[in-house]
């Protein structure tokens, strides 16, 4: 009699945290390649949990894949995913410096048939891991790599969604309309000077006219490059971490992926 | 040893559903004045919860306070929060008809200090519950009640919060700037008729300049009323209710409670 109390409290512990088992973050580089160039990626998921789970594309700031696109990765993996960090320049393509970051930039945009083609590549890369459920997938992206996601969205990618984070919000083309099938947020900081209040209305006229299922979300005084972090070491007074608009931001991408994948 | 394993069974559900009690929606009339107008509010609580608890305004879109703002007020209670539907019209000033429903709003918004103020005596009634937690309290509006719980904000009404829905987005004035303390959410139907790009602009450069703490969440697509299921009986164009983007605002308002109300 007194031993079963003990074993009732021990059975109700196992009852309540049986689906909590502590995480267990992996992470793993590959190497792969886009015709001669050479590029390397960065996924994250949570060995704790058991089979496939939706995947989640991750694309870079114009500074490359470095470690806040990492840390992103990891944070998507803490949430249940898996999370691939496509590398959208080259192997330890990674700078600190503006000039050499546009010229990276520009270089992988000009050719809007080659920008896509290589996010598309990182998405099979993401499909491919064996604990991804090729049914359930998603992109994300900051600033580059917001415009990124979006371009991914007009290329008619197989993803259920894709979010841009401070992207540059690219119109989509008229003969992109037909392509979309991926939902789209984008979360936008309303003071951000490298995308104005004209680009803003641009992207939303296209997505519009595409019928496209699209939400944006609009922070008061906030700048570009909201949500990470080390914004101020770059020396640029459009580059503002906000506290406030990274956390709701996080919490509104949590929410569209709770839809998106909930069938 | 056959009865204990079922006292045990009996002990780990009452440990698992001893916060979930059944909820008993409770609801209340009362009359109140507003000088010579006399008014008759709606509130809603959940009698299944102990304690105080944050509280929600909730303001009528131009039709007046109807059943459609009554069952907000209770989803609201469901929520667990306290929840009181303003009169902003008076008793029985409920119409189907645009005509008599703008003649209504006019006469209410035509001067803003009244409008405020009537707004701001529902504020008290809420206030005045006994199981408010008076330090919590936020507004929601739709329609023409979007525009009132902004103008509350404006006020410098003590609320930390206000939610709009498809309301009509007055821009403050430069002498409202500085009382603008309550945190703004606004969603928004990109595609509303009555409140063109020209009026959310107006709209986000008056926050801008008010230094406010500001959101706009808006919906491609989508129209006014976009919120109400009964939107289509009323047969105006402009009016067409959206299920995602009702689902979507509506979560949106509550991770927006749960961060106001954190504290």
């Amino acid at each position: 009699m007194t031993i079963q109390p003990l074993r009732c409290v021990l059975l109700s512990l196992t009852l309540i945290f049986s689906g909590q088992a502590i995480a267990e973050i992996q992470t793993q580089v590959i190497n792969y390649k886009d015709g001669d160039n050479q590029l390397q990626g960065y996924f994250s998921w949570d060995d704790s949990i058991e089979g496939k789970r939706p995947g989640v594309l991750v694309v870079h700031e114009w500074w490359g894949l470095n470690d806040y696109a990492r840390k992103r990765t990891r944070m998507l993996a803490e949430l249940g995913y898996v999370a691939f960090a496509v590398d959208m320049y080259g192997k330890d393509q990674v700078t600190k410096h503006p000039e050499q970051a546009s010229a990276w930039m520009s270089k992988i945009t000009e050719n809007v048939d080659n920008w896509q083609q290589r996010a598309n590549l990182g998405l099979q890369k993401l499909k491919a891991h064996k604990l991804v459920d090729t049914d359930k997938t998603a992109a994300i992206g900051y600033c580059f790599g917001g415009a990124t996601v979006l371009q991914l969205a007009y290329s008619g990618a197989d993803v259920d969604g894709v979010v841009s984070f401070h992207g540059s919000l690219p119109a989509a083309t008229e003969a992109q309309y037909s392509n979309i099938n991926a939902k789209i947020l984008a979360a936008h900081g309303n003071a951000d000077p490298f995308t104005p209040a004209e680009q803003v209305t641009a992207f939303s006229n296209s997505l519009e006219a595409a019928g496209a299922d699209w939400q944006l979300l609009s922070f008061g005084g906030v700048k570009h490059s909201f949500t990470n972090e080390g914004s101020a070491s770059y020396g640029l007074d459009a580059l503002v971490y906000d506290a406030d608009a990274d956390r709701r931001s996080w919490q509104a991408m949590q929410n569209f992926f709770a839809e998106i994948f909930s069938d």
